[in-house]
C-alpha cells in the first residue's frame, strides 16, 4: 500500500474509501454473510439476515458531523435519519434504532438533552424505536464533541430487498429532490455565510416516501446519495449493475442558492451529501406513476426524472446545449465531517 | 440536574451512568421497544424485536479502550467479543456484528489491519459474520486513536430470551470463571507492571459456553459483567429481580495476581470490568450441572457456584470468617477507559 497512513479521505465516501474497505477490512474478514443473505461483499446500504419468511435488514453508521447543530438539523437528526434511510433504500421497513454515544467529558448535559429529543423527533416520523444503546466518554483532548453511530433494524419480505446493482436497461432514473442541499448548507453555514442565505440541510427519514415508491412494483435499484452525493451513488448503482446511465443535467433539480454557494467556493454540488434523497431506477413504464406517488410525500415534492439505464459502463451527462461529458465517482466528498 | 456537564463516571457503568440514562435519554424517547419485544426501559444487556416464530436480539457498544493493544487482546477483540457476549446473556445465538469505525487521521493502516484480523479471529470463533460497516476519519487532535462501535444480532425462539430480572429465590449464582482480570490487568499494563506480571484481560466471546448451560434448561438470569463488575452486574440483577443475594466471598474464584495488584493500588476487583464472564442465576436442582457442563467450556474451567438468591433487596457478602457485609453497585467503575 502506498499510503500507509489514515487519511481524511479514507472516511469521505469515494475512491479512496472504497480501496480501503476493500483492501483492509474485506481482505481480513472471512464470515461476511449469513444464512445466505445480503452480506458485506455487496457493499450495499446495508446487509440482510433471512429468517422464516423475512430478510432482517442491518445498516450502520458513524456520525461525526461538525457542529453539531446546523441548520436543518443537528447531530441527532442525522443519526437517526441516516439509518432510517439506509435500511430503507433496501427496501425494508425500518423498526428499530440503537444509539451508541460517545461524550466528551464536560459536554453540557442540555446539549445531550436537545440531541435525544431531535433523535427522538425523527424516529417518531418514521415510528422507529430506539431499542438499546450505550454511552460512553472520552477525556477533553481525546474526542471533539461527540460522536453518535447508530444501527437500524428493518424488515422486507424474503426476497424482496432492493439491491443498489439491480439496474437494467431501459430503467428510468428518480432523484426524489434537490441535490447538494446538505453538503453545500453545511459547508456555507461553517464558513460563516449561515445567516445570509436560508440554506439548510435536506436531513429527513425518507422511509414514508420509499414507500410509496415500492408499492407501485416498478423499483429496480435504489440508494441515498450521502458521502459522495448523486455522482458517487450513480456511479456504483451503474458499475454494480454492469450497465451506462445517461443523465440530463438540466433535470436534476438544484436549488439556487445551492448552485450559488457551489460556484463561489468552487465544488460540485453532484459530489457533496445529500441526507433526505434517494437515488432510485425504476421500471420505464412505471416511472411516471412511481414519480407521482413520490411526488405526493413531503419530502417528494422536487421529485424528477433525471435519465436512464442505456447499455455500457458510464455515467453520462447531457448538458442542454447538447454537450456530454462522464460524470466521475469522486475520489472523496469535497466537505469533510458532513455526516 | 446538579451536576450539568458530563464527567467521566457518566461513562463508567455505575449508579452516575445510571442516572444520566434515566433522566437524560429514557426521558427524552417516545417509542422504546418494537411489537412487544424487550426495549429499552428494561435496561437489559439488549432488546429484542419480535418476528414470527423468533425475537431478534439486537445490543450495541462502543469501545473506547486506552491503550488498544494490551495483554490478552486488542480493541478488535474486545469490540468483537463484547457485542457477541451482550446477544449471549439474552440467551440468543449471536448470528453477526456490524462494525463502524471512528479513525483518527494519520492511524496506521498495518493496525487497522491488525485489529480486523483480530476482530475477525473473534467472530469465527462464535461462527459470526461481519455483515456491514461504515468508516469515518476525524482530524489528528479531535480522537484518541480509534473507536469502534459494534452491534450485534442474534435470535432465540420466541419467548425464550432470558432476562437480567430472572432472578427467584433458591436459586444458585454462578459465575463463570475468575473475577477482576481485565480490568485490573488493563490498570497494571498501564501503569507500567506489564512485564512484570502475566495477568491478561479475559477477554472472550462466551457463546458456546453460554449455549451448553441454557441446554440444561436451569438457567434464569444472566449478565456479563463488564464496567462496574461483578459488585454491578449482581446488583442490578437483584434489584431488577425484586430479590436479595447472598454471596460467600471465598467461593468467588480471583487470580492471586489480581488479588495482590488489587490491593496494591487500592481497586475493589469486584468493581472492575471483566470482558470474558457470565454471572447467572440457575435453579438449584439444576446448578450442579449446570456448573458442569460451563465447565467443559475452555472458558468455564474456573466456574464457581458463589452464592444463592433470598428473600430481601440487598446483595450480601460473608466473609469466610462468619462476618457480612453490604456489597454496594459502584457510583462508577474505578477503571477508566476499560472498554
Ligand atoms: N469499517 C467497515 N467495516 C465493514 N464494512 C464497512 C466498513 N466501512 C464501510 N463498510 C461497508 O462499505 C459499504 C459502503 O459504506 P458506506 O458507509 O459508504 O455506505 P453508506 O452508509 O450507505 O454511506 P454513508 O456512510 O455515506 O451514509 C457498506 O456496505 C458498508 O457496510
Ligand atoms: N446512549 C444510550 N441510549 C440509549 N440507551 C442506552 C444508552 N446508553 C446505555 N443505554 C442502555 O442502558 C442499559 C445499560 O447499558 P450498558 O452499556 O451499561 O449495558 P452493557 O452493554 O451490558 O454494559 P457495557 O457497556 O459495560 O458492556 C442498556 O439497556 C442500554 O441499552
Ligand atoms: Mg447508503
Ligand atoms: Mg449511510
Ligand atoms: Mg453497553
Ligand atoms: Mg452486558
Ligand atoms: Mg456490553
Ligand atoms: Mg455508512
Amino acid at each position: 500500500m502506498k499510503n500507509n497512513k489514515i487519511g481524511m479521505s479514507h472516511g469521505a465516501g469515494g475512491e479512496v474509501m472504497g480501496n480501503l474497505i476493500s483492501e483492509t477490512i474485506l481482505a481480513n474478514l472471512s464470515k461476511k454473510s449469513v444464512n445466505g443473505g445480503i452480506g458485506l461483499d455487496a457493499l450495499d446500504d446495508g446487509a440482510t439476515i433471512p429468517l422464516e419468511n423475512h430478510e432482517i435488514v442491518v445498516t450502520t453508521d458513524g456520525h461525526t458531523i461538525n457542529p453539531l447543530f446546523f441548520p436543518g438539523g443537528d447531530i441527532g437528526r442525522i443519526s437517526a435519519a441516516g439509518t432510517i434511510n439506509d435500511v430503507a433504500v433496501m427496501g425494508a421497513k425500518p423498526l428499530a434504532i440503537t444509539n451508541a454515544m460517545i461524550i466528551k467529558e464536560g459536554f453540557p448535559i442540555e446539549d445531550l438533552s436537545k440531541i435525544i429529543k431531535s433523535m427522538d423527533e425523527t424516529c417518531k416520523e418514521a415510528d422507529v424505536g430506539v431499542i438499546t444503546g450505550d454511552t460512553k466518554v472520552m477525556e477533553q483532548d481525546k474526542i471533539d464533541e461527540l460522536v453518535i453511530v447508530t444501527t437500524g433494524i428493518g424488515i422486507v419480505e424474503k426476497g424482496k430487498a432492493i439491491r443498489d446493482s439491480g439496474l437494467e436497461v431501459g430503467d428510468k432514473i428518480i432523484t426524489t429532490g434537490s441535490i447538494g442541499d446538505h453538503g453545500m448548507s453545511l459547508l456555507s453555514f461553517r464558513e460563516g455565510f449561515g445567516f445570509e442565505t436560508d440554506l439548510k440541510s435536506d436531513v429527513a427519514p425518507v422511509w414514508g416516501m420509499v414507500e410509496k415508491a415500492i408499492e407501485i412494483g416498478g423499483v429496480t435499484a435504489m440508494k441515498d446519495p450521502t458521502r459522495g452525493g448523486l455522482s458517487n451513488a450513480i456511479n456504483e448503482m451503474a458499475s454494480k449493475s454492469g450497465v451506462g446511465i445517461i443523465i440530463q443535467d438540466e433535470a436534476i433539480p438544484i436549488k439556487q442558492q445551492v448552485k450559488a454557494v457551489s460556484d463561489m467556493l468552487g465544488i460540485d454540488p453532484y459530489e457533496v451529501a445529500n441526507e433526505g434523497k434517494v437515488i432510485m431506477g425504476v421500471k420505464a413504464d412505471l416511472a411516471d406513476e412511481t414519480l407521482n406517488a413520490i411526488k405526493k410525500d413531503k419530502y417528494g415534492k422536487e421529485a424528477s426524472i433525471i435519465g436512464e439505464v442505456v447499455e455500457g459502463k458510464r455515467v453520462l451527462i447531457e448538458t442542454p446545449v447538447g454537450g456530454q461529458r462522464i460524470l466521475e465517482a469522486p475520489i472523496a466528498d469535497p466537505v469533510p465531517r458532513v455526516c
